[in-house]
């Protein structure tokens, strides 16, 4: 490979903990292609030493205000943060800086914080792609812990965070949606269920009617916390819930098996990502692979005699 | 191709109109495989003719009971229904037969209903391959209208209905997890939206907030129908704004480009899923291929490049 001087001065300044190069790093990074690949390349030995924290939740839930509280009680403890937002309607990637939320932007001023949102279009690799590239980065940088917030609460979204090591969901108290969601095993079942919101009259309800819902899965149940995050409640207990989880898993040789899987989970989804990708660019210029989807959209052909004429076409094997 | 003595059987059973084989037919069509596309291949052409509706909704958010009263209306009105149900929740899968849910237990017996339901895993060519062949099959069969419905409200849950004509999403009144979602622009918009259990105290509120939340967003706004699919209210008045966008639809060409788009995504999707499990097969009986996945699980090599060394060896192009 031929030595490639931005991508050299940005690996230098990423390891070094320049806040601008980081943030060139993760643009570059989210952008994919050869520079991208080159730069997570060289950077993945510094990896793997950040305990990532995947936060999901329903629009509404909480999940920012829960974000930026936690931002302070690791920032009080000295630790370097990395947040990493996929969240359409979060005030990271609308900048909002109303009410509570006013607190956010004081974290961008602070050097030990990185915050990077993601739009949920425009990434030539696809999100996954892209939020794991920056996540990635954010880990070499030496952040000690990287919040990757996503919206949702159904198995995608969980797929977006699925290369953290320990996940939250957040549930608002008086939200039935989500706990339905729990007991009709819809859900996958995270590391520990926040029920945000915590000074709402039926917060403590909340908390029951989940425990509820979890007594009837067939996985063991995972602590559920009630959290106030706009009152600094229950976030501290948090942060120690989820350190002790890790350490745990850490200490048992579970983080290395989790961490090992969800690569290569991630690594075939980036596959099929890519595979399509491939198809939708040939597509343009090669007229064969263009006439299959044009009779796929005239109904001449069915869609997986399609995929099988495709798969020749563009990878060459039946 | 050489004739195909079971495929022959069961495409003449399904143009018969023979129930059993429409069961068997659409149980192989699940299985995937080559007797499978083949099936697909030859029922292909007498497809396109139902008018497929997909129902999206939160668990809980009376998807089932909107279904079956659904089926009711249909059935009322001399047409002959599919139901495709991919929801892990719903009583069609789990065999539920308490309270309101036994309704759906008499369709089975009404030959002008075929009802399938599909687990959410165990399909060798993904869960939108197998939905997408049961509605063909049934489409094939000629049933007049097919009913696809599946739990969620996130963005993978409305691929899973993308092969509908129309598409509504049942709303609980009193829930607001997907008046948020749908507010915040996470939820795609649906052609129509039924606020269901109209006979609660809050439901005309629902109807209103939901209106409010739609009235932000940057598309024209879908009807919002109150429906409270227990008494049979609001159902009649569901179906024929159904029609109704369908009949529109088909007189300015407009249903054709959305079959045509549809189609070539769901396409798109296919190959994706494809390659994915291409390389799922070939990790077990390729050395060179196992071992990069290994050297993945390792941390030694970084999932973008791994992906390039994937497509490389499976698909033999960089």
């Amino acid at each position: 490979m031929s030595p490639n001087a931005p991508v050299d001065e940005l690996v230098a300044g990423v390891r070094a903990g320049d806040a601008r190069a980081l943030g060139r790093a993760i643009s570059l990074a989210e952008l994919g292609g050869a520079d991208a690949a080159e730069l997570l390349r060289r950077l993945y030995p510094d990896t793997g030493r950040a305990h990532i924290v995947g936060l999901t939740g329903a629009p509404g839930a909480g999940k920012s205000t829960l974000v930026s509280a936690l931002v302070g009680v690791l920032r009080a403890r000295g630790l370097t943060v990395g947040v990493v937002s996929v969240d359409p309607s979060s005030p990271f990637t609308r900048g909002a800086v109303l009410g509570d939320r006013i607190r956010l932007v004081d974290h961008f001023l602070d050097e030990g914080v990185f915050i990077r949102s993601m739009g949920t279009r425009g990434h030539a690799g696809g999100l996954a792609e892209a939020t794991l590239a920056a996540t990635l980065v954010l880990d070499a940088a030496g952040k000690d812990v990287i919040l990757l917030e996503t919206v949702g609460t159904g198995q995608s979204e969980i797929g977006i965070v699925s290369v953290a090591d320990t996940i939250v969901l957040a549930l608002m108290a008086g939200s039935g949606d989500a706990v339905q969601a729990l007991k009709a095993g819809v859900m996958e079942i995270p590391d520990v269920i926040a029920v945000t919101k915590g000074d709402h009259p039926s917060a403590r309800a909340a908390v029951r009617d989940v425990r509820a819902a979890l007594s009837v899965a067939e996985t063991p149940a995972p602590p559920v916390l009630l959290t106030d995050a706009l009152h600094a409640t229950g976030v501290e207990e948090l942060w120690e819930e989820l350190a002790r989880l890790h350490a745990a898993q850490a200490s048992d040789g579970q983080l290395a098996e989790r961490r090992g899987t969800n690569l290569v989970a991630e690594t075939l989804a980036l596959v099929a990502t890519r595979a399509r990708r491939q198809v939708e660019e040939q597509a343009g210029s090669d007229p064969e692979l263009g006439a299959v989807l044009e009779r796929v959209r005239a109904r001449e052909v069915d869609p997986v005699s399609a995929v099988a004429e495709i798969v020749r076409i563009v990878f060459g094997r039946s």
